[in-house]
């Protein structure tokens, strides 16, 4: 069930067409997957929303492919993104992300969870050797 | 201001003392971060939380170090937990983050944000695709 | 699946069957949408949360039926609540949210929730120009 | 630094004086918090948080104070809200809250924390025997 | 639909096996729920997991065990995870949870999210009276 | 406190200065706030960020710009960002947002808050009259 009805012949909307164009090639398949399928509503929020997440994750940056879905993942698990959990494990995989590097994500991200509550809770003070304010 | 009275002579307490000599062996040096000195209240959650963050972050796993902690950093941000957030920048760059790998980390875990609140918004089906249930 | 036994006949309780008409009267129709038939569970639940919505939401105020959908939406989106994101989108668009003003509103939210992450990660020092304290 | 200016006599209001009257009462000494104090800045959202927290938290209901505390606490703790976590800290160990209580429940706060991001990393189907929609 | 393919047959592991029947033990019946199912995929990330639920939510400490699930669930409701809401408010009515009870917890937790939501708005400064830092 | 190093004469870079004067003239006033001094650090996430918060926020669109202010702020309460709060409350009254309308946006979000908490615990069906997938 969704909060916006994805268009039935989306391609036949010239920006739409690009931007799926654009997704096959850089992909190199010709998977569009439903994020896609539901932002072509909007082919503006498509462009940027695609051009946006293409530039830091499709394209070569300093940080590695599978990394970067690591990161991307474990954000959206933090932020209880259902559909973007189950889209970047699975770009991680495709990445090269094994069983036992998906299970010690999960560790970090689990353990994270855990102290990021505890000193929410505690609230310390932040020591100075962590101030970088001042250069 | 903490919620928690920090004890005055940690190391006074036996077990205190011992988890403070195994963080001063695993770093190789003697700083003692507030986080430690506040979870010193309670020698056992002390003991637990030092034992499971050692094991994930400070012993050779899978990951490399410098990335665990950008992972952590990650979460920490997306949970909103200050101190986490400057405790693991700081650890991400002692482990050798730099500055253009810092903005990247910045650039992927926005970009995950402003993606994970659009699907929360859209609620797209999860493809099947992604579908790991059934092996 | 649910945590909560809606009651099968909720309104041979008179005091949800109260509830109920004031909803039914308030909107000008017969729909009792899931939300308040499993609020039935506890009357007096089902009475503090109905007088609470109905105060904001479905009274005039200062800010407009459509706008206060909106940014309760919003707020629904940021929060992760399936069920509330799905009820005050159709509800703003019941009271004439389009779809270019609906990728509007994902446009916004999704952009701050970029910059909230970006914000919670640098923690830069609040500008004094926005303090309001000092009156 | 606040987002609001609290009025700088704010029981020149009756409204507000009213409410902090009943505050004084309901507690039984005359200290007034800060959160009361700013939101005397529109007295009507003061009346209605006050009652709101008073009649769940401050009248004998069939959850004793300190759990009751302790719970409100923990949802702050999760919500990341700061001034939140310290008030209802205090509150807890008003009611008799110990040291050794306040740990346990940071152990609990925190390992929720752990599966609650382990879990919505994972997406396990929700087993029929939790499912209660059917009475 | 979920992110880890569980094993077929999870006990052919003795690690997993002697995980399973300590959950038998613990609780005293043969149901072995999801969670666990899934998380035997790793191992050792399924025993540290079971180690620390059972040893702070399984086992007699100074809270008592519906207590316990409650605040768990608490906390589960605020981080939006739907797999812990169930099986957690399951298991709060399983330690006697009644209807009366579970619906003053989502009373406490509903009005501390209110709370929490209004005080991360207007930012008040902490009172020095909850300063626990200075002993 | 901040995990970045603002540089100290950041318009001596070409690219920081343009984005520093697109702000003044966009803004029609001197005024740079902490975010993009922060932001400095890496020119190319200064320029992607501000580009993408003008074109939202600051250029005309459909929705008027107190009401888009208003929005942003509720998307960052709720997301617990302690610098977006205040930067986005301000921008709302430098658009003409009044202590009343305020009151009312604090209503809105808190109540949106309570039931958010209230639906993530109880987990209703959604009802099929919401359901926007099939057009």
């Amino acid at each position: 069930m969704s909060t916006i009805t994805p268009p039935v012949n989306p391609e036949s909307n010239p920006r739409v067409k690009a931007v799926f164009d654009d997704i096959r090639e850089v992909r190199g398949n010709d998977f569009i997957n439903n994020v896609w399928r539901h932002l072509a509503f909007d082919p503006q929020l498509l462009e940027e929303v695609w051009t946006d997440v293409r530039d830091v994750m499709a394209r070569p940056t300093l940080i590695d492919f599978k990394t970067k879905e690591m990161i991307y993942a474990a954000v959206s698990i933090a932020n209880s993104c259902n559909y973007c959990v189950h889209s970047h494990t699975a770009a991680a995989r495709a990445r090269g992300m094994t069983d036992a590097e998906h299970a010690e994500l999960l560790r970090i991200v689990s353990t994270a969870a855990r102290t990021n509550h505890l000193l929410n809770a505690i609230k310390p003070p932040i020591d100075d050797a962590f101030d970088m304010s001042g250069g």
